[in-house]
């Protein structure tokens, strides 16, 4: 079983557009600097699971579709590619997300090759292949689930952005799991406590990371603050890992 | 003064995802029949303007930003690459459309960079820089605007993309101009009458360009459907030229 980070920024991605900041410009010299479309996709034996939708050249990533896509939610940076892809031709695509009874511009009105879906309810899995997938309540602007996701190998993902916070059911659920891996929003680096948030900074991450247990901890959906951030704080982490586009973590069976 | 085809597809884009028809395929080993989200470039010595902005890597192409957008409409494959720049900082950005109240997605909600801009009426031009750009009303299922595009220099450019057919006032203006270049809407092959479009077929395309006087014509938003029929009926055309993504059209002093 692999788990492949395809993206791993915030919406303004790294490079940020314009900005000379000292993350941007490393970023536009060092192509393993650079971070696209927050995304991932989970591969077993069997099956293949993209999550989230906002590379913008899914039809040359994926020319076999994948057996399904879950989204987190609706933001443009999550479905971005899925506009493209929809007019295709072939087979449907089963596409799972949260109650969100708007959707993203058009899509819901020509869903075309999507084959949209939602959970019976939150924390209710469903089998996708030999995966199971169980939708998490996320706290952010738009109707977002984050993904417990299970193998009969005994791997467990706890895949959770974007969210500022965790819902104590959330939080509780997680923290009964045994985790091989939590894969954490930490947009920000550390904010004032009165900056109002859409996403974890740092110091809400650590509050989360130090609740949950994992056996590996991976932040994503990274700003280029956040990097900036980094650059003079990585020991801050303490063991934390931070992810970078293409980073994959293989699970020995 | 040089105008530049960024991209000539529709939505779907040529390879469409999944398509093995023979236009896809070759596409898919003939980069130059590659077709991207419809789109093109107005430079003089003086001004750089972008005619709409589906392209996903508007930040890797516009490193300078352009000195202003032209939207022609709000539909995603016209617009989608104003999601990531929006967030960046520097310079705004204007973005010219047509009147139209709910833009597309969460654009006007965080417009970051971009500064929107409506026109006073139709037919009413504006100056940007060295060229004056007048929007025409066209027939689409969203308010659409082509552009009539004016140098100095006497080159007159028609830019008439998403329509079926013309308004009556539309096609009267443009009668009486002495068109240097038209490029005009033509995403599929013939229809039989009773199809309901939303988009210009070649028997729409042929009818438009017998009333509208031009030394060159161009056929863009071109489908894969478009360019199969092509591939046995490019006698057909007379004269009619089909854009190709990248090409070039150079207007001498
Ligand atoms: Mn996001
Ligand atoms: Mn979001
Ligand atoms: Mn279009
Ligand atoms: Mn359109
Ligand atoms: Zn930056
Ligand atoms: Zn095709």
């Amino acid at each position: 079983m692999r788990f492949t980070f395809l993206g791993t920024a915030d919406a303004g991605r790294v490079p940020l557009y314009g900005c000379e900041c000292p993350a941007c410009n490393a970023a536009r010299t060092q192509v393993a600097k650079r971070r696209g479309p927050c995304s991932a996709l989970l591969e077993t034996d069997q099956t293949r699971i993209l999550l989230d939708a906002g590379w913008p050249d899914l039809d040359e990533r994926f020319p076999v579709g994948p057996d399904a896509i879950l989204l987190t939610h609706f933001h443009m940076d999550h479905v971005a590619g899925l506009f493209h892809i929809r007019w295709g031709v072939g087979t449907a695509i089963p596409v799972f997300t949260p109650n969100d009874n708007k959707g993203c511009d058009d899509l819901y009105k020509h869903p075309g090759l999507l084959d949209f879906r939602t959970f019976p309810a939150p924390f209710e899995s469903q089998t996708i292949g030999d995966i199971d997938v169980t939708p998490l309540p996320l706290n952010h602007s738009k109707p977002c689930y984050g993904y417990l996701i299970t193998h009969s190998s005994g791997v467990k993902i706890a895949y959770l952005t974007d969210t500022i916070g965790l819902p104590n059911e959330t939080c509780d659920f997680l923290i009964q799991q045994k985790l091989s891996l939590l894969v954490l929003d930490c947009t920000h680096p550390p904010q004032p406590s009165s900056a109002k948030l859409n996403h974890n900074d740092w110091l809400h991450a650590q509050d989360i990371i130090k609740r949950i247990p994992a056996e590996r901890t991976f932040l994503t959906h990274i700003s280029h603050g956040m990097d900036c951030w980094l650059r003079s704080n990585q020991a801050a982490l303490s063991g934390v890992e931070v992810a970078r586009d293409n980073q994959a973590i293989e699970f020995k069976p």
